[in-house]
């Protein structure tokens, strides 16, 4: 990862202790359970999504913090009620036990309920200069449309209905365009907006850019879950064949699927050459997401 | 209950039918249960609030709307997610198999998570004329609030702590007032906002109706709860003593729970003495709380 999107990293993981509630305030385990699910070793791509975005059409950072805070703790509440015995039933997560392993069920179930809400109310109670209450306004829905049925969580549900069926290359997509896709494309949005972005044309080439990346995470995580080092991605090699996931490698093969990260890499970054050298964040970002090891 | 709320709780029945996406659309089965979770046989309660005080300020229904969806569907959500087994493993909920039971333990979770969006998601989207942006922002940041580890799953977690610990009556209220006060205190503040009340005096008295209300609804359920009729409750009687639930008659006694809840109910009349005849509804509201039979 270049410096910048490492700064960006570094400047999420503040942005996010300051806005999550203090452990010792009362409920003060269910604040633990948050703090648990949020403060891990998240690789922070989405906050540096919105980072990254905004710093390119000249947002200075602080700008762009409720955004960021916002879509992480939307990815982390995911990922604790994703890993729910009832969903995936996973006990480990970023080499630690998952939240419900750590808290029990109950609690990993509220906290991802606090989560989401805390993600609407640090966006909502935002004061930072810059943005008007419209554009707030705005940012707030492109929020909660990623979040909802027709986003995150339609995508975890036709995941679900996936379980031991053989889909087509396209209901895959489907799947990884609301699971994983919806809070990417709403992060660069959201970057935009923040910035004071209002440029259609602009708008559309980060969507397009937005598409592209969340698709390619996606595949080299496929790709990794065969090609991969177990201590490098941090969970079992070979995990998805072992449980009949549907993936890319396998509806596509594993040369098809490299070529088709290829793809989308390069049409990401067309999307954003018009945006010229202010992009460049942008631009390693999607290199690094198509040639990430872990 | 009056004809004036009556006629609330239809006009909330036809508003949520319309903010929910169709069954047909994809994900069919994620919105079915989105459907069963919502419209069933509820008490409306919170949007009858939040109709019955902007109404009490003037603002015609369907300015209205957004907020009282928002509201139920909250609501919703958390009985959803209070039903699961890991939480309060109720198999039947309004007479009927309860969300986990009918669709599954996983489209459960991701029902109640996808409404929680969906509610934010209506009242950011809501653009009826007579609510400015920053109104609207202020109403995001109130439900925000009311849902989160200061609000509704905060008062869950509290509840969560107290299995099989002898709370005091301090704590009991502690648990009530933040996890079902929070979300009926929201109700009746969106329902001012929304009409444009901005004179501190009448949100003051409005805070403290909501709060009397709220616990004065819990008080009751727990009298019915030994005194119902399970015809009309829906429920098992003695259903909380059986699990060794806190509730007011185990810590008070059930005269002085009774006398507690004429006491709120006295208050919070008081609370809205000042807003006159225009709060005829609020005034019927209460009264019902205290004297309901289911």
């Amino acid at each position: 990862m270049s410096p910048n999107l490492r700064a960006f990293a570094v400047h999420a993981d503040i942005a996010l202790g300051a806005s999550l509630p203090a452990v010792q305030q009362a409920p003060a385990e269910l604040h633990r359970a948050m703090h648990y699910a949020v403060m891990g070793s998240g690789k922070r791509l989405r906050p540096i999504l919105v980072y990254a975005t905004g710093n390119s059409f000249g947002a200075p950072l602080p700008r762009l913090d409720a955004a960021a805070v916002a879509v992480e703790i939307i990815h982390a509440y995911s990922l604790v009620h994703d890993d729910l015995p009832a969903m995936d039933d996973d006990a480990i997560r970023r080499g630690r036990p998952t939240c419900h392993v750590e808290f029990g069920e109950a609690m990993a179930i509220l906290a991802g309920d606090a989560l989401q809400a805390l993600a609407f109310e640090v966006l909502a109670h935002d004061e930072t200069p810059g943005i008007d209450s419209k554009t707030r306004l705005e940012m707030l829905r492109v929020l909660a449309n990623a979040c909802g049925s027709q986003g995150m969580a339609g995508g975890q549900a036709f995941d679900l209905s996936a379980v031991g069926q053989q889909l087509t290359a396209a209901e895959l997509e489907r799947m990884h365009v609301h699971k994983t896709g919806a809070l990417i494309r709403a992060s660069v949005r959201l970057g935009a907006l923040a910035a004071g972005c209002t440029d259609p044309a602009a708008l559309d080439a980060l969507e397009r850019y937005g598409h592209c990346i969340g698709l390619a995470f996606q595949i080299r995580d496929d790709i990794l879950d065969i090609e991969g080092h177990a201590d490098q991605i941090g969970k079992t090699v070979g995990k998805d064949a072992a449980q009949s996931k549907p993936t890319y490698p396998a509806i596509l093969g594993l040369q098809a699927s490299k070529a088709m990260l290829d793809e989308l890499t390069e049409e990401a970054l067309k999307a954003i050459a018009p945006l010229g050298e202010s992009a460049a964040d942008l631009h390693d970002l999607a290199r690094f997401i198509a040639e990430r090891e872990s």
